[in-house]
């Protein structure tokens, strides 16, 4: 027991250094860039708030939950990788999996798998809580950047046709949230905060 | 349908203020103090970590996450009170209350009193996941405190028996893990990083 115990307070310490992973995203009075703890935050309390929204209507929200706080822990090993960084996306997968391995481990190993598994859901973006969970996910970024004057999408020169190719899995996982986002696009265009897609 | 969706962004928009609240508690790391989305990630990610420890073993575990995801959202309005200032905490309860009027009203009517109740079931301390939320919201930053050498008990001059007063709590939500805390403040004591309880 007194092992057990000391397993999980190893992977509780372990949590602590998420809080320095830090994003591309802008807080919304761009004080500084969000970390990847605050933001998984942010994206949990979204499910509490927006899940509604999911396709059916009635999914379990305590797993979309769940995934959410679970879905960056390997960033701790990993780090975060820029959605719109391609070099860096491909060789993320191999990255999270070795990250998964030695931070899942540390865990007792029913915990652990139990973590690995709501991972791996989350990951494979099959079933309606994983697609809901993705598309919380995307919608908290496009949020912050839309109401930091396109402060990300500006440094990095992104455009309206990469922010739709990139987060079009909200179509699938929230239909009406990706509506309000489409539209907040054109309005980001409108404004001159988000290249147009022709450009 | 459109004003409702309105609202909720409105919420979640607000939220972000929360990364910007700052605790008394420092990053194991040492580098900046955490703050309170951070903090509420970190503990909630706990709670499925630790749920068995809750006495009886079987609560609510996504209650207890709710909970602990919602418990400091007051604090976007009313900051954070570090727990061994008693002037603070004098006037805290009055500030939190207006907090939660404004910032719950921002919601829907049915989401603003789902999370109004999960705050004050968290702030009344009866049920047996409110006992829990609340012992692993006082273990989080004893840990932190203990793995930064007693930075925070040092800056803020607190003895064991301080920490022992403040944070009895826990042997009610979860005893096993007030055992070890009380067992780490010895060490703590030993090592020099805490005030003994008679100094």
């Amino acid at each position: 027991m007194a092992d057990r115990l000391d397993r999980q307070i190893r992977f509780i310490r372990e949590l602590d250094r998420l809080k320095s992973v830090q994003r591309q995203t802008w807080l919304m009075d761009t004080s500084r860039k969000e970390n990847s703890a605050e933001h998984s935050w942010h994206i949990a309390v979204m499910a509490m708030v927006l899940a509604e929204y999911a396709p059916g209507g009635d999914v379990d929200v305590g797993r979309v939950i769940q995934m959410l706080l679970v879905h960056d822990i390997v960033e701790i090993d990993a780090g975060d990788t820029f959605c719109y960084d391609n070099a860096a996306v491909s060789g993320q997968n191999g990255r999270e999996q070795a990250a998964a391995r030695r931070l899942f481990g540390l865990l007792p190993e029913d915990i652990g798998r139990k973590f690995k598994s709501l991972w791996e859901e989350f990951e494979s973006r099959q079933t309606p809580e994983a697609l809901l969970a993705n598309a919380l996910d995307r919608l908290q970024p496009i949020l912050n950047n839309y109401y930091t004057d396109g402060k990300s999408w500006q440094d990095n020169g992104i455009s309206r046709r990469q922010v739709l190719a990139r987060n079009r899995v909200m179509a699938e996982g929230a239909p009406e949230l990706w509506a309000y986002i489409d539209n907040l696009l054109d309005r980001a265009v409108a404004k001159g905060i988000l290249r147009p897609s022709a450009s």
